[in-house]
């Protein structure tokens, strides 16, 4: 009995509303299905055969992987049988970036993306999602690493609108932008330094980059981006919250393209 | 050394960042010292005549009295020491609604107010106040009943905003209305059978109402605005967060003041 319970799949909700995945056969065959990792935990020095097939498989996804103690582990396991590997995967499902571009052709119109570099909070992450949806863009742009994914929480505060907006997850933001700037968008982000957002020219194939809650949008994000859009900011204060601050200006894209 | 521990005063912080104070003495000095009491919670059935005095002192500053079973009294309790009553005094200081008019007048500016009909998280209140300081309001208006108050939660979503908005809590948001049409304000509130936004004059003395996250704005409320504003719906679900359509419709008055 022992035995076959060692082998038995584990499935249970973390409070993230991450699916938590526990054991080798259940791990391994999340990857081989092609589900979204988006978190790989794996005892730190166990290195037999299943459980490097599952690191080579994580490395071939370009998950992230996270060696941990047995005490770490056996504390973050449900069930007490992790077979020194436990993954979270995403609750709703990611598109491709080439999923969104579509999505525009097939609407007959230039492509409106969302790009979040670093949305850290859920809430945050569901009302842009919320937002891109009723705006009319086509889809947002989230990077794997220091950034909110599409947990339970997300899609709470997305009010329905991941079922119709498709969010794709990439490894590079900079590298997604300058394949897109290929295809024709053009890149304006977020930044309280930038030219006045009613100033700016927003028509046209565009991607919007709204930055991390605390810190904004990173350099490099910013130095591929082709114009900065500031918000007027008549108060005492120094920003707006992130979801506030991507609504105001996806409107001023929406005013725009309708005038 | 129990009969003076009966008396003391205890003062806690709820989770939700109410400061909680028990005992008679601390809620009515509370009372008498002009602090602002969110809910008073009293023992059901008890008559003598320092709590009929609180109960007095509760309706004449118009707070909302609830009277509840000893059990539910002695499960909130802190101290164990309640004396019957409790109460829940807002974690900041409410300002009048005469304070916000002074404010836009000093600044020589037609007043701007921010008119919240039943915001009930905490969050959204703490981005709108954060939105209205950005966007050069002078003050946010939120009433008594069903409605988050000013909360440590709201506090803190309003990033530091709090320290220079002011807000004020009124019994009847229609009553304060009329009286602030006397005084030359139009109000417009957020409903998405009304005029797109765009279109509408919004410059002049002005009051945006916003609704409740999940039914909108009251009946009366919105019988009671001159206009009533929509924000262009391009998507597949009904609305944005209310706190992200405050922001656009918010920066629709500041585009049109600048303009």
């Amino acid at each position: 009995m022992k035995g076959i319970m060692k082998n038995a799949m584990s499935e249970n909700m973390e409070d993230n509303g991450s699916l938590m995945l526990e054991g080798r056969n259940a791990v391994l065959e999340a990857f081989r299905a092609g589900k979204t990792v988006d978190k790989l935990f794996v005892l730190d020095g166990c290195t037999d055969g299943p459980v490097r097939t599952i690191v080579r498989e994580a490395k071939k996804h370009d998950t992230i992987i996270q060696f941990v103690t047995k005490e770490r582990l056996s504390s973050m396991s449900e069930t007490g049988k992790h077979q020194g590997v436990i993954a979270l995967t995403a609750a709703y499902g990611y598109a491709s970036v080439e999923d969104l571009m579509k999505r525009a052709e097939q609407k007959g119109e230039d492509p409106f993306l969302i790009l979040l570099d670093g949305i850290e909070d859920p809430h945050n992450l569901g009302a842009i999602i919320r937002t891109a949806n009723l705006a009319g863009a086509h889809g947002v742009i989230i990077p794997k690493h220091r950034a909110a994914g599409l947990t339970a929480a997300a899609a709470k505060a997305s009010a329905g609108a991941l079922n119709y907006t498709p969010v794709a997850k990439v490894t590079n933001l900079v590298k997604t932008m300058e394949e897109l700037k290929k295809k024709g968008l053009w890149f304006v982000c977020a930044d309280m330094d930038g030219e006045e957002m009613y100033r700016l020219d927003l028509k046209g194939p565009l991607g919007l980059v709204i930055g991390n809650e605390g810190e904004g949008v990173s350099r490099l994000v910013r130095e591929n981006c082709d114009f900065a859009a500031s918000i007027p900011m008549r108060g005492d204060i120094d920003s707006l919250n992130a979801s506030v601050a991507a609504g105001v200006l996806a409107y001023e894209i929406v005013r725009q393209r309708m005038s």
